[in-house]
């Protein structure tokens, strides 16, 4: 049992948040995303121990978006392991997160499995695998986090399938460099599919102990992977987790995690705790706003981080 | 007292490195980098209880090089707080060390204060802060390491300068972008006598307890830093320290660290030690070859890294 | 009439051809390009008086690919005058023809109508202009040539379309920046068929007289321009005509031109003639090898440039 | 004697100069420069039969500054020939004229001889050949002009070398790319000596005569090149004569030419004529703003450009 009393630091924080001005944006390229109510805010902490606290609209869904390329690079690590590391790289970007420039530069192959183009050829990877991607890559998720309602949200997959140039322009590319072994119509729509995922706060923090835990075993339905693999997936989302603000989280928040448009983030301490915060308008970087804040303030109460 | 057995794990790492052919090159561009036997290697760990293990050729002297760069972070970060992140940021920078493009695209404001660039903005704060830089600079090294034989070597200081055309580029850009507030040359002069501080393995490791002890006062002569200003100055190390290979090191290492074109790498493990390892040989992104793999091996037989 | 000899110039440029080496390598990403023998060759010049020269295989038909583009443009110019600017630069590219990061970096507006992206903006103009775009472009076509036996090739069109990754990207680079107006599938299905257009040499001389003809009237059809008009689509080609080989072609040749993939090259000697020659092996800028050196030849023998 | 009535023109042209607002801003980098009255405005055209026509401050001194990119080329070209394009490019930039970008990305190749660092390469050059470099550029240029009262400004060269740190940082780029055979100050000292040149629009068109004339001999102190030399460096001028709107400049003028931010311009109708302009206030693109319309109005009136 963890001795950090997390009931009174995540009331603090809420206490806090409530009192901060908003200054970050909904995204809007999304219309279902943008109709979100923008005080919407929810935080859940979930220990090693399987103690769960939680506070606000912790039990509402919300659109993981992004974060769910944790999950999906984690399934085709265990598919395909460091195969997977001749098609993507495991370097930050250094730049905003959907460069064209970047993978043009490095001929076809993406920085990093976070970026857009880098969870394509995830994507890709799965669908060459998998015999039903979609129901394999749900049941998946529905193991580790012990949940079978979590689901596509089939609408906001449609929606953002049809205004997806940038997404469409990366497949193309990746396709033109040889890194794209299936139709890039159905890499897009896969892909939008598990960018579409829904979960609540509670649910997040609950999935993302898969990673926390990692000195245990991690073994979800057909997925497996050592804790080495486990540890390293952390490191990655150290440093590649927040677009072009991954050395911003590291320096403010201390902690490996992923954040997604729909404005949440899932993030661990290793050995200790998960955490999900969702809130969502978004910085200038594409991070939440308010999220950003609310891990900063649990690694300065906590007095935990991994530096 | 640390129950890891440093000295049984040092052995160890000795043996394969011995059996491992060197695929790296020393670095030829500064002549009496170039003279150093390719053979050389040398580790040391100091606990955080002051123990001291190390192994091979630890008690020869080497260029740090670009470590220096954390310690010249750290007196900056000292003199003027948060005001060192208005004139450099702290995002990795996704591509070579050196890039001119880079520092241009973001009009004068270097990525990171670990690329050349950033170092040099860090050089041109202590010598606007500093009565006697170079005085003062070398007693705050003395005083973490408690070793007063640490020096300058000018020769080497002296023999860089003179063929350092890129950071001459570099330096001019920054003026040129209202980023410098002392003259080219003196930053320059500066910035390369604190690149030539020499120390052995042992003295380095001694060096970054430092940061290893992020709990405890950090407090050397004049230079101060809270318990935060430290955990963020290893955040910064964890995804800047590696030039474009930070993602790579964090990847396969898992601790905060810095290295140097002379071969030598530091690197901590918050809370617990502080390591250095010397191999002149570089791999192809400018980081120690075996110096990469000898670290590899050390966070794999402890079973422990910060992810 | 032309006091200059070009069926002397013409032959004494084919026999020196013939005893060049070809260094250049057809195309071989459309499978239709890839298997036309690489050692044809056709020149043909058409005077301002009418008077046709031609030697070698220059009543064979190819694709005449990207000098379509100069079309295309004059056609789009006529339909909306200088409002196309607002939407495609005309300066020279300086970076290989289908950059992404050029489009990136201008925020969805082409450097100029002949590179790929600027040549999908005008494609997007001539169908939200023209009633049934495919058709009235091949009339205007064959109202310039004077020769209703020119059409597309659907085949090679076909073809291209199934492979285009790149230009797909562009398109949809262009869509995201809000720099088309029709759906991208149909951009890239109209852009591909004029692409396709096959003619001989003495067809493409006798088409770019409405260029060389500069001070008569441009008046094809229901396409019309001035002659300002005219001497600006000139001086486009001069400094766009050629990829990033734009200024090679100016210094070595020193006539306003186009070439494509196809082997093909038009050029003008504004007020005197039109020529076209034709070879498909292409240099490493993508330009006809043999065809540039018979071009260089041309201006050479006939000791006339617009420098 | 040219039948086309360039009194009247010039007349015409100084009058709607008068009536026209003047949108372009005075170069302010270099105090000598930003203290010219921004109301001066001369132009002059000399043609080929040695007629002289010129109106308004036509006979007043000012810097040419990057004009004499265009002598110090021929310089260079008479001295070692084609030898030269190892060393630079002869494509437009295509970007911003002192982009460090493309230098990097180009491993040291300037684009063209009319970038800085194109420029610098040049100087280099001569540096190289010549045995009292300063000495012998001058005379080349009295030769040309006839006009022993040429000379450099030694105050404005000194004044632009102190503040010049961009070209301090080309020049060191050069060097680390080996692609500069003297020393960085040297270089630097030199460059900034012939772009302190002073000439008034009269003696700058008179000295392009060596260039419109094209077919005459160019032989001008021990200075030579073939007609041919002299034809590819008025390509080079049109292609690359105006950074980053030489498309722009061949759309509106169409004629070969240079621009220089003392708010000259020259430029030639090949066989015809030489005209210089001159109006301190730049547009955004660092070309005279008037300048430019002067040119335009001028290629208007005579109904003749080289397109």
């Amino acid at each position: 049992m963890s001795n950090i009393p997390f009931d009174k630091i995540l009331g603090e924080i809420y206490t806090q948040i409530k009192q901060t001005p908003n200054e970050g944006n909904v995204a809007s390229y999304i219309p279902e995303l943008a109709t979100i109510p923008r005080d919407k805010f929810g935080m859940a902490v979930v220990t090693n121990d399987d103690e769960v606290f939680f506070i606000g609209d912790s039990l509402e869904k919300f659109s993981i978006q992004s974060i769910s390329k944790v999950l999906s690079l984690a399934y085709a690590n265990s598919l395909i392991g460091p195969e997977l590391w001749k098609r993507v790289g495991i370097e930050p970007s250094g730049n905003p997160f959907n460069s064209f420039m970047q993978l043009e530069y490095e001929k076809g192959i993406p920085r990093n499995p976070f970026i857009n183009a880098g969870a394509l050829v995830v994507a890709d990877v799965l669908l060459s695998h998998l015999k039903n991607p979609e129901e394999d890559f749900i049941q998946f998720i529905r193991a580790i986090s012990k949940n079978n309602s979590i689901d596509y949200n089939l609408h906001v997959a449609k929606s953002e399938h049809a205004v997806g140039y940038r997404n469409a322009a990366l497949v193309n590319i990746l396709k033109q460099y040889n890194n794209l072994n299936n139709d890039v119509h159905r890499v897009l729509e896969f892909y939008f599919k598990f960018c579409s995922i829904e979960m609540t706060c509670v649910e997040l923090a609950q999935t993302f102990t898969a990673f926390s835990k990692r000195d245990q075993a991690f073994k979800y339905g057909k997925v497996t992977l050592t804790t080495s693999q486990v540890k390293r997936i952390n490191a990655i989302m150290q440093t590649c987790g927040f677009y072009d603000e991954a050395g911003n989280f590291a320096y403010l928040v201390g902690l490996p995690g992923k954040s997604g448009v729909g404005g949440g983030i899932a993030a661990i301490q290793p050995n200790h705790y998960s955490v999900a915060v969702w809130s969502p308008p978004l910085n200038k970087k594409g991070n939440s706003y308010l999220g950003m804040k609310a891990l900063e303030w649990l690694t300065d109460k906590t007095e935990l981080s991994i530096f």
